[in-house]
């Protein structure tokens, strides 16, 4: 029986060239190689994958990650693009099972940087339990894309029967943060004007499955809502949730979990960490009354959780936000047209 | 009760700024009103989508759209989105039933160009009863993207019991291409270099779904493998499959349909057909001696399909592929290393 594979292999460029990306020996050498290999899959990826699910209800989701830099403190593109699909699903009550994978290479891309961003994409998945389970790979030239993106779609199966939404969110509700707030934004924002801030803000980029799993078993229906607070941040959450009840949300300053350093970093740069990005905290509605319930359960995940409960659900004010400031006056959250911080995820 | 819609919402720009992706009031009202009412979808797409299967066995595939320009002869960048996701999925023996879109824009992209393409993306799913259930939009800044990137991963039911896959195919087979060749690298090639030549190619972006179900229905177990003829053209699918089961594809040249315009350009060119890129032709193998049935399943369907029998599966050769050339020389068909042509998917 014949083999027809190249006996000895040309040496490879270290580069990403646009070969790599057109459908002939280079390319399935290529995704073989530095793809395939680092994913640790057995074989290059098919077009399509077939995967056996327990049930027939699916949650879908997608996320293109453009994060700029690449790598930052607590993460890379990678890792972040796992973490950010988990956390849509998982915060829809679903249970993430599967990801694909397409990647946008620029022609000229140091091929062990994308290997290293790969490995953690690799980690970060087997971390979560969740295969990757089909891919795409583009190259474009010089110039077309800065560098690299990632676009990661994934699957899961809900875990509920009720739906979680922000439309069961009622007055009375109490409001949770998972933990501090604005650590990714800041990170990625330090990294890219390369502040050299001491200490620095560390990304909070991680997967809130398991907190989210425990919360949905240990709360049944006193759990309202879950919502990673990602672009915009918790403002960007709070803004929606209370559009979408037509109720106000009312949070307290003092209760607000922020690092000192990311605290530090935003009084220095004038932003509010209320609007600042996270990708590893989520904003929790329970019904009145539940909130030390729910804390209990973070605690017993992590007891070094600094998870919060940071206001209520209220009626109708004269804004969708409030908050009481640390001076004491109720002052409504503006919500931004945009946010200062393009390029977080 | 209250509603905190703007009662006088100020001018829109006509070009996609960065704030249109940064998770506040200006992103919501960009995918309201130039995204989701495009889309016909009801309201901004959930960050993730619930579906119904009607089974537990799912196909999911992934891929991005780099193609550039983005419009040519026979489509745009959103009708190809849906046709390459959806033929991914029907080759593999699966029923689309729905896909995310996940959007990256560049900062000063023409609001109008874009709504012109998300138009045909829908109109494409409708015409292939796919859902559009879930999406992102990503805004980089001026010159980190050349214009409008698409991913679209899609997911489909597997319509099979066995599996469709290149391990199937036997010696003895044959090979049926399902249309004229080269017909969308070469439309791409043409609008983008800007080559004015009459008639023009025009690209053969379509859905296979249809071809494909009653391909399975018509031919059950004799029926072994389709496969779209993107990147590589046929000749990237010859060479795949024969790698797969060490056996070698003769194919005929004299049989494979190649339009006139195409034929023209490629002369022009330099070019082979063989190595272009298709979006809405595949290749089919079926066992020996039915061939004809598969013509006239296709010819069912489209009576005038171009669909035409090309050659058949051998014992391993000295070469995985090779075809009779019309002056009748029996030669290898080499498997380039990459393709002339990038960016055009």
């Amino acid at each position: 029986m014949k083999t027809w594979h190249c006996p000895v292999p040309p040496p490879f460029s270290e580069k990403v060239v646009l070969a790599h990306g057109e459908g002939g020996k280079a390319m399935r050498r290529f995704i073989r190689e530095h793809i395939s290999s680092k994913l640790a899959l057995g074989s290059a990826m098919d077009d399509s994958a077939i995967l056996n699910l327990p049930q027939k209800q699916l949650a879908m989701t997608t996320d293109s990650f453009v994060v700029s830099p690449l790598f930052f403190p607590g993460g890379n593109i990678g890792s972040l693009a796992v973490h950010g699909t988990v956390n849509d699903l998982a915060v829809a009550g679903a249970q993430p099972i599967a990801i694909s994978l397409a990647l946008i290479l620029e022609e000229g891309l140091e091929i062990s940087l994308l290997e290293n961003v790969l490995e953690s994409l690799r980690n970060a998945a087997e971390a979560c339990n969740v295969t990757i389970c089909t891919g795409d790979t583009k190259v474009v030239q010089r110039g077309a894309v800065d560098k690299l993106f990632i676009n990661t779609t994934g699957v899961g199966c809900l875990q509920t029967k009720f739906a979680l939404s922000s439309a069961n969110v009622r007055a009375g509700d109490e409001l949770i943060v998972s933990g501090p707030i604005g650590q990714h934004g800041m990170a990625v924002l330090c990294a890219r004007e390369d502040l050299k801030l001491v200490p620095t803000p560390i990304s909070d980029s991680a997967p809130l499955h398991q907190e989210c799993s425990a919360l949905l078993l240990g709360l049944g229906a006193n759990l309202r809502c879950m919502r990673d607070a990602t672009r915009g941040g918790i403002s960007a959450v709070l803004h929606e949730w209370a559009m979408d009840a037509q109720l106000s949300m009312q949070i307290d300053e003092s209760r607000i979990p922020v690092s000192a350093e990311v605290r530090g970093a935003c009084e220095l740069l004038g932003l509010d960490p209320l609007y600042v990005a996270n990708e590893g905290t989520m904003l929790i509605a329970v019904a009145r009354d539940h909130s030390v319930r729910a804390l209990e359960v973070l605690r017993q995940l992590n007891p070094a959780t600094k998870a919060a409960i940071i206001g209520q659900v209220v009626p109708a004010l004269s804004a969708p936000v409030v908050i009481r400031r640390l001076h004491g006056a109720l002052i409504p959250v503006d919500e931004p047209q945009g946010a200062p911080l393009p390029r977080i995820c």
